[in-house]
């Protein structure tokens, strides 16, 4: 464990160096996972503007790292890899203040050595730590922990207000601290997820895990948005990492957390069946976008920003007031807020029996850096009138606190708990 | 639907000319997934000798194609890709004969389309079909599907024998038809996954499905074997797709399922926990390799055939009798069987409240071209004895018989149930 050595301020670390070092720098293409002794990631390299290589041989994506160590957490400002694993574990009762800080040493050792490729201390699998494949842990508080540690619970840390459109189901819910383990490939994630809980298993108990999946690496041109499986293009008015105002929306910016950031996580179960059933043109005016490029029903590209005062000849507005787009943005509310979305896929084997012939849905991720300001507002008002509501149902939520990150010889939350 | 359009015979395709097209032409290097408009797969491409491309911008993943008609069944001699679906239908009592064909032709259809990157005919997000992302869809009849069509069952179309290590679930074993959806993306996996069922649903229920992964597209170099959740190079013994060998072990020679094979699919829970206990030296004796290079442990690398003569300076046999490897290859019972191994992983959640920390193991699956004479001697002596068996627990279990492959206008299964 390196928890001991040369403890460090991570405020050390200026923007400016970090954003050249490239572990928050994420370019307008949504390349920009930093890697070891290469100066391009693999992506960029493999298209650049005359489709060769100007580096010479592109590195397997497997030897693709992502900077642990820095002013922020990896993992939200980075590129969302292919395959993730989301976990909550529950505190032992016996686990106190003491208790939890080594966890915490003990976690952060681990996820230092894993996301570069090397193995665990007590790794009983090392050839499965070879290949990080742009492996990222990230990890959050929830209030049990900030408890437990005897350190104040910041005030929107707890579970979200319960919503009409709600059927949570208790095996979904909350936890004492999350961790979400990402990277390209899902060999690495399912082994740097093993590691982590055999380490936490004196001190933690497994409440709930989430496997969810994107698109595989390379299968896109980069930069492309990702489809869900309700066939929509995702993500697309997601702040740009590297820019302010990727800053604004994600990054605490004073009290215990500054640089760090709060998450929140839903499973939504989608309901394929009956969305199949709905014709395309009421799915584009459900979410207030075209299916087959992401535009705004009000026209031009995914890019194009929505116009919402223009009407059809009938004098209907073209995207209609009770789409999720202008739920979302608060249009006719006179508000507006943003929130920095990072969701998975899940497509899982519905139960045995069910007669059902799918069991699916989103992982829904957000971070943002005033979860009253800006979560709440937008969850509100979709809550309130959403068409999309009728296809969709959140059956597991969960907030959690996302300490800033930490520098060599920290432990990840260190300057929270100390 | 095709299926009524210029019925085909499947073997005017004569084998020179399928291996020139590349549809069974694997190399060496697990390579040759045939691409539209490109002479060169991705992973060819991305690997020459200088590292460089000679022939200018590598396709995007998604964009490469695995053709669907032609002498075998793609998904089988093929490199098997990063995702897979494999689910199991029964058909509903009132289907006839005539039902059957029906909805195999619709199937037929639906892969045929799919695998070109093209929609399924009543695709309701057709936009989710556009990188087919080496795509295969495979067939195969259980004894249920050969009865309600009439035809015979061949005798080795059934239930696998009891075994002592078997603790099956009845939710995971059987089913009238097979249908194994594989590529390199999960999404891709999904849209189709859900398109065939869609059109299953009116002739078939669900009785099952497991999804599995393998290592992402470019984490590692190509013909690079996979390892398992233990950690173990799993495949090093693979016949090479392309050799006489090969086909020798996997295609049935002669009768009504000649060019095709018979497909074993079980479920083998691993307990990692437990295995994790076991020190590295007598995890490496309980399968005779060496966890690192995959080495039989008579020396050598990966690829050195196994030298079980070998003994210790204490006079014990560095492959020791009880291990994986030699009581799978039937060292000491003068026999010698082999099988195409093409497993996937599983990862899923524990059961909520189980208090585990992983549900995880293999999606056994082998094609062999004689069940009773390569798959059961094998299976019958790792029953009786292989030191593995401490570890996994077989608790599913199918047998399909993977009928040839089809012609354009042809449906998969054609010859065999006409």
């Amino acid at each position: 464990m390196t928890g001991q050595d040369s403890p460090a301020d991570p405020r050390r670390w200026g923007r400016r160096h970090l954003l050249r070092a490239g572990s928050v720098g994420v370019g307008a293409l949504g390349v920009g996972a930093a890697s070891v002794g290469l100066d391009r990631s693999l992506r960029e390299d493999r298209n650049p503007a005359d489709g060769r290589s100007a580096t010479g041989p592109s590195p397997l994506l497997g030897e693709v790292t992502v900077p642990f160590h820095g002013e922020h957490q990896a993992g939200i400002g980075t590129p969302a890899p292919a395959s993730a694993t989301f976990l909550a574990l529950d505190l032992r009762e016996e686990v106190d203040r003491e208790g939890v800080l080594r966890l915490l040493r003990l976690l952060t050792d681990d996820a230092s050595r894993l996301t570069r490729g090397q193995p665990a201390l007590a790794d009983t699998e090392p050839e499965m730590a070879a290949q990080p494949a742009s492996l990222t842990i990230t990890a959050g508080f929830g209030p049990g922990l900030m408890e437990r540690t005897e350190r104040p619970v910041p005030d929107w840390l707890a579970p979200l207000p319960a919503f009409g459109i709600d059927e949570l189901e208790e095996q979904w819910n909350d936890g004492d601290l999350l961790l979400q383990i990402a990277a390209e490939d899902p060999l690495t994630v399912s082994h740097a997820a093993r590691m982590l809980l055999k380490d936490a298993r004196a001190y933690a108990r497994l409440r709930w895990l989430q496997r969810g999946f994107r698109r595989s690496p390379g299968t896109q041109a980069p930069g492309t948005t990702m489809r869900n499986l309700f066939g929509q293009l995702d993500g697309s008015a997601n702040a740009q990492p590297g820019t302010e105002h990727f800053d604004r929306v994600v990054w605490i910016p004073d009290g215990p957390f500054a640089g760090g950031t709060s998450m929140v996580l839903r499973r939504i179960r989608m309901d394929l069946d009956r969305w199949d059933e709905v014709d395309r043109s009421a799915r584009e005016q459900s979410t207030g976008t075209r299916l087959d490029t992401g535009a705004p029903l009000s026209g031009g590209t995914e890019r194009t920003p929505a116009d919402f005062s223009l009407t059809s000849a009938y004098g209907f507005p073209l995207i209609g007031e009770f789409s999720h787009m202008r739920r979302a943005r608060g249009v006719d509310d006179g508000e507006h807020q943003e929130i920095l979305r990072r969701p998975y896929n899940y497509d899982i084997a519905p139960p045995p029996g069910s007669g059902a012939i799918s069991e699916a849905g989103q992982i829904f991720v957000s971070f943002q850096a005033d979860l009253p300001g800006q979560f709440l507002p937008i969850q509100r008002r979709l809550d309130e009138l959403d068409l999309l509501n009728e296809w969709t149902t959140p059956i597991g939520s969960a907030v959690f606190a996302i300490p800033p990150g930490c520098a060599e010889g920290e432990f990840l939350g260190q300057s929270v708990l100390e």
